[in-house]
């Protein structure tokens, strides 16, 4: 036998190794389902220069899982985001709000756990921020005025933030660019699956990259922005074209999904440009090009969101036409999704059309029973006040069998359009939420 | 042996028939279980002379059960109502507000039939309550201006109102003063008990009696009114005053409870009052004395839609104080009181405050983390911003196992107060409404 080749065995340990650290964990608890809705696997997402992902066990609530994840970036680096508008939102979401527009020419970081949202525990919640947040800060030579921090899980219960800090090292020591899904795996909480999306575009000089990660199941109703989602791209963007960017994309986005209407404490939406792609600064159409594509990285994060509903067996599409105002095109929208009748008898696969009726005429908006039209897919329902002749309960029926449902409602009297996505309402939500603590 | 004594035997025989008539009904399914929050037994309410129903089979869609009632009002009867401001409203509804202020002399009916709510019907429907109103007209000799009609079940359906209309002579025939209760029952739907209430107050010259029956179990979120709700006085009041005692009341009673969020199309509520008792019309403390007694049978309605909320197992009063704006205090309280997520836990004894902060968050209304109490019946579980480090967790889950629940937030910013009152989220509830045409 000839000398082992150990140069080219160390190559193969070391991809083995690497593997093994990036790959998405195996679901938690065994005997949790994923959602039928689910992809068929977590996306290829590209590297994107300058952003480097870790994920540990902290063991804040969670046992045997990666809990907490960290996230560096280099100096350079444009920060923007959006944040819930609850009162009662958390600790961290109003640290973050201080600090995302501070300028600032250092390298950032992003620091998330799972298993508690650190929301409503008063002074402590906000030591614990200082007290993460300054680790983090420490530990990467950084101001703690560029590190960011989220936390999602059970409100009301004290952070145990030693912990996080405690895993700093271990975090510190893993950063490699190729682990975002890992990362996307840490901040799970009740969902099913991790999500990420990635968009690519060409830029003048070299491609432009785009990788988000999202998570998301449950308290959907997002207002501004949405759960916890982090947006990574390689452009060259100053902060305030960026935060523009963002702002402006998010309410046809994150802030056009529901799972229950229960807006979270913790939403957070972040979005980190490192500036270090080939290309020079998106101009004209390759900036239009970059915005298109973000707003579909955006879209897709927040329809896995929906995806991942908590018991959600079908996605739904409502899409609302020609209603007299936005606002009132948005309430007949979220009227609609978020009616527990209309979910649950989507839930039961029942074309029960008569409830998005009833949702129509609460929601408060304009509307007019004899100029309405109502549609599943490409099934005319109703017109004209009323149901259309040749609509047959069976067709109705049919169309209801599928996992990923249209329902358009044409309310016949402006401009204004809003398309909106939820899921139904199922026991599987119940049973979720009626034990969630226990 | 001595002769029959027939005119004893006859007797005892009308009395067994009359009892027969006028008992509530076994409920419709044997399976259908009834509302654990439920009454022991339909309440003994008092006559309340020139009122007199009757009820029968007419086959609109339930089998083997009374599913229309009719009431006739003597000549003299004040009439006022409230209704559903949903803009997709039903046919019947619409009717009763083109009449309910018109001045009239003569008597009146009020007509409902259950299994068909005749909303979103076209102009079918409104034929539907044409065809309805005058033929209750023509069988009683009453103008069709003092027919008001009410439908409930499911939208969308066209009425077979030829099937009502048959049914006339057999409930003409039927009226009787003391078959209040069978009325209560025809209307019932997901209902899983009648719901009847009553005041008597001392007038001058005489005693005022009020009795009131309703209907309601899911889509429960009264907007100017609620459900089926018919409330008769023997009172003499003329009707702007009795619309204007109605309708300040109509607020704090129907107007505050909610099962589901989602708002009838057919939500009507009726007072007549026939003037009939040997009191004078009421007036200073008496006036006074009516309304609060009034009030007191519109909450106790009220309360019973809620103990027979579809799938209910927990009856929850959330009493919302200090709000900076009596908006405030109500989007607080519905915020709390439709949340999925908060009526979930209530339905699995979990005490999760937290839910309840990010209700109070998402609400929209004025709140400060560091002001707000929040307490479940007397047990202190959070104050300035933070849990109470008294408060015990295994308190809070014994407090939860209790069928009727208090929560009180104290928002401590102004001086506006409201009292909602809702159920839990069970599996029932989808069960109920996942399956509800089938």
């Amino acid at each position: 036998m000839g000398k082992t080749d150990w140069k080219s065995e160390a190559k193969s340990l070391k991809k083995e190794l690497k593997a093994m650290k990036t790959a998405p964990e195996a679901p938690v608890k065994k005997a949790k389902p994923v959602s039928p809705l689910a992809p068929a696997s977590f996306p290829d997402l590209p590297l994107v220069r300058g952003a480097s992902f870790a994920a540990a066990e902290a063991g804040v609530k969670y046992q045997n899982r990666k809990d907490v994840m960290l996230i560096k970036l280099d100096p350079g680096t444009a920060m923007a985001g959006t944040f819930t508008r609850s009162t009662t939102r958390s600790a961290c979401v109003r640290d973050c709000q201080q600090k995302i527009a501070l300028p600032s020419k250092d390298g950032a970081a992003i620091i998330v756990n799972s298993g508690n949202s650190n929301a409503f525990t008063g002074k402590r919640g906000e030591a614990s921020v200082k007290a993460i947040t300054e680790g983090v800060a420490k530990a990467l030579g950084l101001p703690a005025s560029r590190v960011f921090s989220s936390s999602t899980g059970v409100i009301g219960e004290p952070l145990p933030h030693d912990k996080i800090v405690a895993a700093l090292p271990t975090l510190v020591d893993g950063l490699t660019e190729d682990a975002i899904a890992m990362a996307a795996q840490a901040m799970m909480t009740t969902d099913t699956f991790p999500k990420g999306a990635a968009a690519t575009i060409a830029g003048e000089g070299g491609p432009i990259h785009i990788a988000g990660i999202a998570k998301g199941s449950g308290m959907i109703a997002p207002d501004m922005a949405t759960m916890l989602v982090y947006i990574f791209t390689d452009a060259k963007i100053p902060q305030a074209t960026l935060q523009k960017l963002l702002s402006r994309n998010v309410d046809a986005t994150f802030n056009s999904i529901t799972v229950d209407s229960d807006t979270s404490t913790s939403d957070t939406l972040l979005l980190a440009a490192t500036g270090q792609s080939d290309a020079a600064e998106p101009k004209g159409a390759v900036l239009k090009a970059f915005e298109q594509a973000l707003s579909e990285v955006m879209l897709n994060l927040a329809h896995q969101v929906i995806r991942d509903g908590e018991g959600a067996t079908k996605f739904v599409e409502i899409n609302v036409t020609r209603a007299a105002s936005p606002d009132d095109a948005a309430r007949i929208a979220f009227a609609i999704a978020n009616s527990p009748l209309v979910k649950t008898a989507i839930a039961g696969q029942d074309p029960n059309w008569g409830r998005i009726v009833a949702a129509i005429g609460k929601s408060g908006a304009m509307a007019d029973r004899d100029r309405l039209t109502i549609k599943f897919g490409d099934i005319l329902v109703a017109e004209k006040g009323w149901r259309n002749p040749k609509y047959r309960e069976e067709d109705g029926a049919a169309y209801m069998l599928q996992p990923e449902l249209q329902i358009s409602v044409d309310i016949g009297l402006g401009r204004a359009n809003r398309k909106v996505w939820t899921c139904d309402l199922t026991n599987r939500y119940i049973e979720i939420n009626a034990d969630y603590r226990s």
